[in-house]
């Protein structure tokens, strides 16, 4: 495993040993354009490739700068997040989640009081402030003993001219009576909780030394934090107490991008109500003689059931949550869900209930993208691709979903030689019977023991897989051939929609069904622009005039001119191609000047 | 006390003794009028007043047919009950009922094997079947640890073709599995939850000797039994358990007809959700430095908090709760409330909250209701005699309440010299510190320690004082009056509805401001009407042919014929003036033949 993850690490390190020893650092400030020429050393690539091969390690990289430092112990629990099983990951982020609670602070309040105020109630393993609206404070806890304690010491609000409902959770306000902070108090380390903007990524990018550096980049300014993925768990075990009021054995779990490995800071928080805990189904029944049932309300179905569940849930987020905007019960839905917006983490969230197939999916996807760093990688550098050109999008419509194209992805790396990761049907074949899973008829089996997995030596570079990756979609036979990650193989079509793609588990359902040829038509041409521009982009020389010039993926992310491309957002942004020629103008014309 | 309680039944006893040793048993079967004269004896009349007497004393009369004897100590304290103070009753009630689990049973199980197999989880102290819909058993055990032994035995019901909500309660269902009971298994000994109906009621009072036996006898069918009142609590405390799961320290309280006295087997249950208890509003809030405060939902008012709590325990009734049907969320209300009808008990119920007002209001009906028995007896009279002429309705409209009605024959027995209870202001002026009470401005302050209210020495009948009630009424200057309880005297009507009541403690509210002036003359006239029968039946000589011929109390019950009266219910049965003569005319006539 730890072999097949540095395997490109050392590939890129030797492309870039002998391509990249200078670089340009580029930066564009409003209408000024200045260039300062800053030759690196060979140490600081050395430093630079360091970090990289720190963050491939580390399976999961963030950008944590703790406001507590946490035990090195800790650390080194963290530093093997990457290898443990999806199940394992899951049930430690719970049980942070569960010591855990979410205070809103003043603007202005002393680090080291709060800090030492909270000791108080027990030690602590994890503090850290971020913002959203106002200032926040996650504050975990060595043991749940301490948030009791804590709890018992919290006050009901009394509010002037408003009446407050007196539905106790672990949100909690910080109030700092009397004494005034020194205006020379420092402004709180916040940790960010959104992805920074797409020019700002740009420039970004355009200052990186390789494709490759690029990628990395990329996927370090775009995926969840440790933080991020900590206050996910925190709003699943804030929402559980208003389940569990209800239902004492159930728990709630992120699926999807949350937890897959290839979320977004800022994406959306799917939610799973498990009430397959429940105790009372096993218990024994005599053969004979008397027994007792509940008396239990009855439904035609479990679809019922979960609507009646999903019901009060939602009529309780929406009475009782604070910060709980915009519900909507969405319970005639395929799937029906609770939608509503969490403002102090800023997330907008959907609880499911009964949605099994989803969280094995999750599953698959987390252990693909742990099979080899190249996966994540190349998901989040094609994520933000598609949806910066409008490919993807936020609303549902017939455009290409995350999910989709993630399967894309997938499927390409299959599809390689030697193949970057295996088939599903490989994974089921390796499964013990522990892995055994069958939810409503449909399959779900795969191997959970990492270790099993023998992975091929492929040795292809990031650069290398996203331009193939291009060129293999520019190319492919959608209107005969089907993507199948469960074969590894195009398979026929059964069905004459546009784009097909097997649901890996729910395998006579199609995933993209939603997607019409205009769609279609629009990725494919856009894989030939970013195919080409990739191949215009290996030849240029990499100005600057203080501003770092777009180059690489940071070119494959300005505005597309393909015709018939239209991106639905952000038309306001100049097409690439104008701007590239613009830049290659004035630098030629600056070279002529010199 | 214990004197004044007395009082009538010796009143009552010498006036039986001197005129009453006789009686007709009429019963009036289809259109067979078959007349049979006993002579009851001496001694059977001593045996009947001996019961009355014990009624008496136990200040509630409960017709109790445990299925399982309780132990003499419980008795005892039972026997005690019509001395103890509001609360404290409610207290006991509520312990019990959070001591218990009501369980649906198969329609003929061993009542011994069952006993025995709920042995099994600990000592019982109380163990009774009604019927309602299906029979039922309530079951309360002598410790709460016992309940929860019981539920980890019980199972989740699997259905074929259906699902269920599995929202675990202490609503349960018995199974006999295999073992096909004996059919011989007697049917077991239920408990009435229902009044008889009215034609049934009137032949039974028929057959008493004397009006006064009448009153009992109405009263003891009307009244909730012990079993019915253990109920009521258990429904609350089954609620209070939805309640509990969002506000821990919450109570329900059954307030009104349930707990005032003065229930009718079969009345509504109102309940009242009281969150007056929630810790965290007395935490300490240091004056200077760090303190927290539970991150709350702001409401405008207290009463869009209280819409938002029925809204979601409106909801959880709904869809989890077994048996819970018809739910309505009647949140725009004055006073918001949620309306189920709960199957497994039969009862219509209410929730009502921060409506506390209501609270008091019932401790004080109940506090009359325990000063002088006649209070009880008259109330329970008047109030069927109104609702079998249709002065009062189940449904809202222009008529007379019962709560009105209440009051009127308090006012009536204030009024009487000497008075038989003393007046609101009175109550308050003997309040000790501990029952200083202000609700929302309001002062219901007034003494709870019976032992500190003299009560004056009355000897009234109970015959006397409904003929002068009906009297009182017939000739009442309501066109100027209103009726003070507070004060005990007529007061001049601060507004032009026809009928002016105060409230006890919102003083400027009139209690029948809905009643319009054609209902107020219907109860005018019917006074009238009452007061002449009851002149009538004065000399009536209660002949037989084996089915007894109403009257007295009997005869008010019969459909009336005044002008103007019109009965909105039962109207087919036959006019009151109309069938006393044909029954004279009969009678006359069977004279003449012997």
């Amino acid at each position: 495993m730890r072999m097949s993850k540095l395997a490109p690490l050392i590939c890129r390190t030797q492309r870039q040993a002998h391509a990249l020893f200078s670089s340009f650092q580029i930066a564009m400030a409003s209408s000024l354009v200045m260039c300062t020429l800053q030759m690196r050393g060979r140490g600081s690539l050395v430093k630079c490739l360091q970090n990289v091969d720190k963050l491939l390690l580390r399976g999961i990289g963030t950008n944590v700068v703790s406001a507590q430092a946490e035990a090195t112990r800790k650390e080194e629990t963290d530093e093997k997040v990457g290898h443990r099983s999806f199940y394992a990951v899951q049930v430690e982020r719970q049980e942070q989640a569960e010591r855990s609670v979410l205070i809103s602070c003043p603007f202005r309040v002393n680090e080291k009081r709060f800090h030492k105020y909270l000791l108080n109630h027990g030690d602590i393993n994890k503090f850290f402030f971020y913002e959203s609206h106002s200032v926040y404070a996650v504050v975990e806890f060595a043991s749940r003993e301490s948030v009791t304690s804590l709890l018992e010491a919290v006050a009901i609000p009394i509010v002037s001219d408003e009446s407050v409902v007196p539905f106790k959770s672990r949100l909690l306000s910080l109030r700092n009576l009397g004494a005034v902070e020194s205006p020379n108090q420092p402004v709180k380390q916040c940790q960010p909780q959104t992805t920074i903007p797409i020019n700002e990524l740009i420039q970004r990018l355009s200052k990186e030394e390789s494709i490759d550096q690029q990628i990395n980049s990329l996927t370090e300014a775009y995926q969840l934090t440790e933080e991020n993925s900590r206050l996910r768990f925190l709003v699943c075990s804030l929402l559980k107490d208003i389940a569990a009021a209800y239902f004492p054995e159930c728990t709630i779990k992120p699926f999807g991008s949350s937890v897959n490995g290839f979320g977004k800071l800022g994406c959306d928080l799917d939610m799973f109500l498990d009430l397959g805990g429940i105790s009372g189904y096993s218990v024994k029944r005599p053969k004979s003689g008397l027994s007792l049932e509940y008396g239990m309300k009855r439904a035609n179905s479990e679809r019922a059931v979960t609507q009646s569940i999903l019901s009060v849930i939602g009529e309780c987020v929406e009475q009782f949550g604070a910060g709980c905007v915009g519900v909507q019960k969405i319970l005639n839905a395929r799937c029906p869900l609770v939608r509503f917006a969490h403002q102090p983490s800023g997330f907008q969230c959907d609880l499911t209930s009964n949605n099994r197939v989803a969280m094995k999916s999750t599953e698959l996807l987390y252990l693909y993208g742990e099979l080899d760093p190249r996966v994540r990688y190349l998901v989040f550098t094609v994520r933000c691709w598609a949806r910066t050109h409008g490919i993807t999008s936020s609303i549902p419509g017939a455009w290409i979903t995350n999910f989709s194209l993630t399967l894309m992805v997938l499927f390409f790396l299959q599809r390689r030689s030697p193949p970057i990761i295996p088939t599903l049907d490989y994974l089921r074949d390796l499964a013990g019977p522990a892995d055994k899973n069958v939810i409503e008829g449909n399959d779900c089996t795969f191997v959970s023991d990492f270790s099993k997995i023998q992975v091929e030596s492929n040795k292809e570079t990031l650069e290398q897989l996203l331009f193939e990756f291009f060129e293999f979609y520019a190319t492919f036979p959608f209107s005969r051939m089907s993507i199948n990650i469960r074969k590894g193989k195009e398979q026929n079509k059964p069905e004459r929609t546009p784009l097909h793609i097997q649901n890996p588990f729910e395998t006579s359902l199609n995933v993209s069904k939603n997607v019409n040829s205009t769609q279609l038509e629009r990725f494919v041409a856009l894989c030939q622009e970013s195919s080409w521009l990739f191949q215009q982009s290996e030849t240029n020389t990499r100005r600057c005039n203080g501003t770092p010039i777009p180059w690489g993926l940071a070119t494959l992310l300005l505005p597309s001119q393909v015709a018939g491309i239209k991106s639905r957002r952000k038309r306001k942004r100049e097409p690439a191609t104008e701007r590239i020629k613009s830049l290659l103008e004035s630098l030629k014309n600056k070279k002529l000047a010199t």
